[in-house]
């Protein structure tokens, strides 16, 4: 059993492309590395979160985001990103991220999840994923 | 029936996100204004895109795209896009694109696009949408 | 004097670039329509986000975002982002912002800026900016 | 001499952000990719593109960009790109690209770039980087 701890960490290099008339990383842009460190993250826990989805039938839709930017990221640094999940029930997920370049802190970001099932309706978290997040198996399963 | 040179024009103001840090707005993006470009062409045709989609199960995948940089775009400039037809067969369509700032000429652009079913399988325009797309309604739509 | 509460109303039409594979907009795209709804307010407040960057030379970077999902926005949705100043100093602004669409409530968003010049300094809002956010002018823009 | 055949190979994992409705990666993204090879091509080639920018005060302007999609590609995949100089003279540079995964050929690509000055006004590639781009050294440069 994987306990909630476990923590990811996942390196971007920041794109031309991410960069806005101010010089720096446009700060929407720290959302998409949220997720790209989230991806690492169900990878390190023990599943490829596109096998959730594709196998399991089950998103984890984003209802909550946010994030403070300490310091400036330019273009060309590279990013690192821990991820480690802040707290899980069956029916939503909350990540929590770690920013830096270089090792000075540059981030922290968190966002919250629902399970939905494919038609986009809350579900539970099916029972193979519960211990991974350090959830027990339960009969809940079935009403979801 | 609408003829092939049916032409639309919108207008986009380009956004801050959409800048990048050599103070003028990113080429990737002018793709995307040539695509919100393209959903209100196939208004001004007679259909939504999102119908042909969700309805007639029918997507125009890209198989190709170009675009032409004239002048640079910045921040909060009004872009204005006419877009047309400029060729359709039952099985690929091409859209031409002009844009312009203050009737300054600043790009064109180009896409190819594939019929493609809900499997992203290769198709016919289905017989509601051809005369739309200047094409004749045909036998050949039930091979596909 | 332009009073705090001073509230704009912004339309975007939710793009195809802007969705992804779960068939709705992806979550980062909100922060760039806030920011789209954001540089409105400004030309609704008495004047525009671009000029105070080009010619007062005063930028807002974002210090804080964060977004609450409600309900998903699918693609060629009309979404309208209402914006408000939420809270100003001199030296940093919050925004708020409520997104709906056809009158369903779909997201709320704020961010918090803080006042930098143009070598990313923090440095105060200038005089002629204060009033517009309900700010007396004052003696410490000379210290900034 | 850096012969102007030189070949980078760069890996990026297709985002989440980056898919779109119909469950493939968004056609502008791919324009994305290849400027992020473009960046790792110049260090392949012996220097690093945001130096250029910084300290030689060059930048390459996008003035034509294409692609042509083969295979789509899907959220998680690997993509390898090549990339290569595939004309250059001391005014324009053009770069060509092939898209992979898992060794079957899924996009090509081609940008040509207009060499500017900080302000951004057509200049002449500086002396020390034309060998990189198998340009002989000369004259022509103080009349740019």
């Amino acid at each position: 059993m994987q306990p909630r701890s476990t923590r990811s960490s996942t390196r971007v290099r920041a794109r031309y492309a991410e960069t806005d008339q101010m010089g720096v990383i446009h700060h929407a842009n720290y959302y998409v590395w949220m997720e790209v460190a989230r991806v690492d993250l169900c990878e390190t826990m023990g599943f490829r979160y596109r096998d959730m989805e594709e196998k399991a039938g089950v998103l984890l839709a984003v209802i909550e985001s946010s994030c403070r930017y300490i310091n400036a990221v330019h273009f060309d640094e590279e990013v690192v990103i821990t991820a480690w999940v802040s707290n899980a029930t069956s029916r939503t997920v909350s990540f929590a991220y770690e920013m830096s370049v270089n090792g000075r802190h540059v981030a922290t970001g968190e966002t919250r999840h629902m399970v939905l099932n494919r038609l986009l309706k809350p579900t539970h978290l099916p029972d193979q994923y519960r211990p991974l997040f350090g959830l027990p198996v339960g009969p809940e399963n079935r009403i979801g």
